[in-house]
């Protein structure tokens, strides 16, 4: 193909392969790129990195503009992206990109979040992701954020992140005017579940999980989770490889180690 | 009650209400500790943090020996840690216990499980929580480990990891002498998914994700993953909060940030 001398990127979401954000995410690279998608039959939003083991995944081609090969999955996130790289791409791709995401997965959501459940799982296997999301969950302008894509893209395939590191970003919401691009810390702020109780006609109770934001009044100055909310598009480096809790550990070992003695 | 003095402990898992491990989990505790149980219905390997957004949770009492108090919901292990904490509970738990999880949680495999998914809602939330997993598939021998269970979540009773942090505990597998206990860092192997190909009657492909696991041979000797095949039982404090990867940032910020000039 004459196509061959560009990235070639795997795109997919959380929201399922009829999203608007997969759609614009797909507007701002293939032009430039080399594009193929594989996302989730239907939403799988909050799929986090779950895994589905016990049910077969089926597979089937999509239609989509310029001949752009696409995949429906009917599974999550992460079954999308493992049977992509294992299975359905043609080679390796040089970045895996995902989004964008209704919703902010900035701050603490990111574990929760399906769109960067792609890029961990990706990240987990040595390839570089990106993740997008937006600080909307009502009708995401998701077109005014299609021009800054290309040079993000672009600067994290020349500034590849280390392996088990991927590129979280964010959109401000429309209602605020882009001050600019920062590079930022994991906030502290995140989504956060008041289950909201009701009774079942056989007399049970059950619950939805409904979410509202929970702003961390301490939150830090240069975390995304503040960032977004002054109008910055913010990028935070992710390690999904190295979360050990180095201080504790030292701190603690001798004692813990030490119990076992009366066994 | 009798109990109020003893700490509180709320059971969970991913391998669902009616799976052994967390039978034993409760053999292990119910007399040093009060417990409460609230798990899934069902098998969920693989949840990771997943959450159920769009379908209702159902909450069902279970008989439980000696009167403990059992829930089963009909979600993911992170949604009954949540329902727990939110609706479900007399009060707020000292602990969150989840296991003992069938096959090894060790390693990189935190993230995609269900059992650390229990413990990470809870440091989440501010809950300090220990996930007990047995690196072994096939008919583990869950017995074995009661024994030290209950110094185990002592001494995290007495050592609160830090807020956002919980503890991997792995028991090794049944052909090893127990070595002792070991306070480690997380190991670089992980289950890995070589998915199998084969086709539906209707003409179109599917996929069965099967695990096997990927052993690195560069991994560390203070890790869990290595400890554990030594035959240790591992315990690693994983912190779920801090997950910037700082020295890329602070190498890339100026570059990144230079970029919006020219919007």
């Amino acid at each position: 193909m004459e196509n061959n001398k560009k990235p070639y990127i795997l795109i997919s979401n959380d929201d399922g392969i009829s999203a608007p954000g997969i759609k614009h995410l797909w507007n701002a690279l293939h032009e430039q790129f080399d594009v193929v998608i594989v996302a989730p039959n239907s939403e799988k939003s909050g799929a986090g990195l779950s895994t589905t083991m016990f049910k077969a995944l089926h597979t089937f081609k999509v239609k989509w503009p310029n001949d752009t090969v696409a995949y429906r999955v009917t599974g999550t996130p992460t079954d999308s992206i493992k049977l992509a790289l294992s299975s359905l791409l043609e080679r390796k791709p040089d970045l895996i990109v995902s989004g964008i995401n209704r919703g902010s997965n900035a701050g603490r959501n990111i574990l929760y979040s399906g769109t960067c459940g792609c890029a961990i799982e990706g990240a987990l296997r040595g390839f570089p992701g990106i993740a997008f999301s937006c600080d909307e969950l009502d009708d995401p302008s998701y077109e005014n954020f299609e021009k800054y894509i290309p040079d993000i893209v672009n600067h994290f395939l020349k500034n590849r992140p280390p392996f088990g590191t991927f590129i979280n970003v964010t959109f401000p919401e429309k209602t605020l005017e882009i001050k600019g691009f920062k590079m930022a810390r994991q906030g502290k702020s995140r989504w956060f579940e008041s289950p909201d109780k009701r009774q079942h006609p056989e007399g049970h109770q059950y619950f939805w999980l409904g979410g509202e934001w929970l702003f961390h009044e301490e939150d830090i100055l240069d975390g995304d989770t503040h960032l977004v909310k002054q109008g910055y598009i913010t990028a935070v480096p992710i390690d999904v490889t190295e979360l050990t809790h180095h201080d504790y550990l030292e701190k603690n070992k001798q004692d813990f180690e030490n119990l076992y003695k009366k066994f």
